[in-house]
């Protein structure tokens, strides 16, 4: 995307929002945001703003107080931290523990609520791929992995498989799910994808060069979905040894993209 | 400037640069810089952030640890206060005690410098109006008063006259210029622009409905020349009376223009 293509028109009218990460050169929300606010409109802006862990409480406080910043995307590794700074978490992000967006509310105070989950089962829905009845494993029961988790089962899943290199975060996950889903098998499991129908990695591994596989793809074949959420390398070493051994495999942007009208919704409702 | 002419283009990999100021509606550098941004090819975007005075010191020390927020404009309030809030002041800051553009050096501190001086002189020049030999009078000592009544000096002014309704303010500038500027004379003043060559408003007198003009413009002619710093509107109420005078009038945006070149040296220098 060249920079020279076309211009950012803004102005001291126009609002503030942004996206709050480290790192946060993968992130894809200004470009899918932008389109969103221009698609409707809207004289709003989203920017990119780097922020390490240690920094982020101040980084929300001084959202709060700005009068024309309007609200916040979070992602890792901010998006648990988050949750503990705001005073009002929605239905996904109670459940879930992990905030991925937060606007204002009219007394000035915070709402945060948690749309990975049900952006990845509309990514895979787009493209036709669905969930009901199907063995899921998940790797990673970090903020993305719980909300992923919780928006598969939902979709009534036959067992959901939960993964994560911490013990005590993956059976955490496992016990949460399992007290309020109904129906579907909730377990822990190695990170062996043999038996599974659809392979979800939640974990960050595959981000940077050198990156080992996150789960054993040994025993799948072509009728299995491998799924990621990492951004960037779009295309990650799971995602091309799953594409070798013939398997429908689904990038991370598709989670993205499946929550920007939800997110808009969430913004721009004024009654949320 | 219809939004829905030209998109932002942006991405995780921009650098974030920001004018804050209370109000904020009436900047023009987010149109100004994003268009040198883009002159200049660089991925990078200035947006308007609205702080109230209490808050600028949370919204300071964001902006220091943010990694990819690389430079602020500073506007009014808060030009004087933020002086006291960086650990290192250029020429002309330190010579008026006002900053209007901050940049981070190598090792993290802040330097910040005032280009509006040296911004409203330029904008005159640029429209064949020198400032040698003239009688010029400025209302208000302010931040921008002050870094206006130095520039003129600077110019060889015969002759600055400065007002401000706070007499402490007026005095202590007047004491300031008078002290390390030779062969102007610099003195307090009634608003009263009879007798002057230049008059320059750096109030903010003229930005509300219903405002009084900031100076009795009575006793002048057409070979008057009254400009405002005040952007919005561009038209103040002053320039309005001084037009139906024949004046030559001078709209507050040429001080801007006039500042853009230089302030995008000064963030983009190695070594400023």
């Amino acid at each position: 995307m060249s920079v020279s293509q076309s211009p950012p028109l803004l102005s001291g009218n126009t609002r503030l929002y942004a996206i709050v990460g480290d790192p946060i050169a993968q992130v894809g929300s200004p470009r899918l945001f932008n389109a969103a606010f221009r698609a409707r409109g809207l004289d709003a802006v989203l920017v990119a703003m780097h922020v390490a862990p240690q920094d982020l409480a101040g980084m929300v406080a001084n959202f709060r107080v700005m009068k024309n910043f309007d609200g916040l995307i979070v992602t890792v590794p901010h998006k648990i931290a988050v949750a503990g700074m705001i005073e009002h978490l929605g239905g996904n992000a109670a459940r879930t523990g992990a905030v991925n967006t937060i606007r204002k509310l009219p007394d000035g105070s915070l709402l945060g609520d948690n749309f990975d989950g049900a952006g990845f089962v509309r990514g895979l829905s787009s493209r036709g791929i669905g969930l009901a009845g199907k063995n899921v494993l998940v790797i990673g029961a970090g903020g993305a992995g719980c909300a992923v988790v919780n928006a598969v089962a939902d979709q009534h899943a036959a067992r959901v498989g939960v993964y994560d290199v911490d013990a005590k975060r993956q059976d955490d996950l496992v016990a949460s799910v399992s007290g309020h889903v109904r129906g579907v098998r909730i377990e822990a499991c190695k990170p062996v994808a043999a038996g599974f129908d659809v392979i979800v990695n939640c974990t960050s591994v595959g981000m940077k060069p050198g990156d080992p596989l996150p789960v054993d793809i040994a025993g799948i074949g072509p009728q299995t979905v491998v799924a990621d959420i990492i951004l960037k390398p779009v295309r990650t070493p799971l995602l091309e040894a799953a594409a070798l051994r013939g398997c429908t495999t689904h990038e991370g942007h598709a989670m993205l993209e499946g929550q920007v009208d939800t997110v808009m919704d969430f913004f721009f409702s004024p009654t949320p």
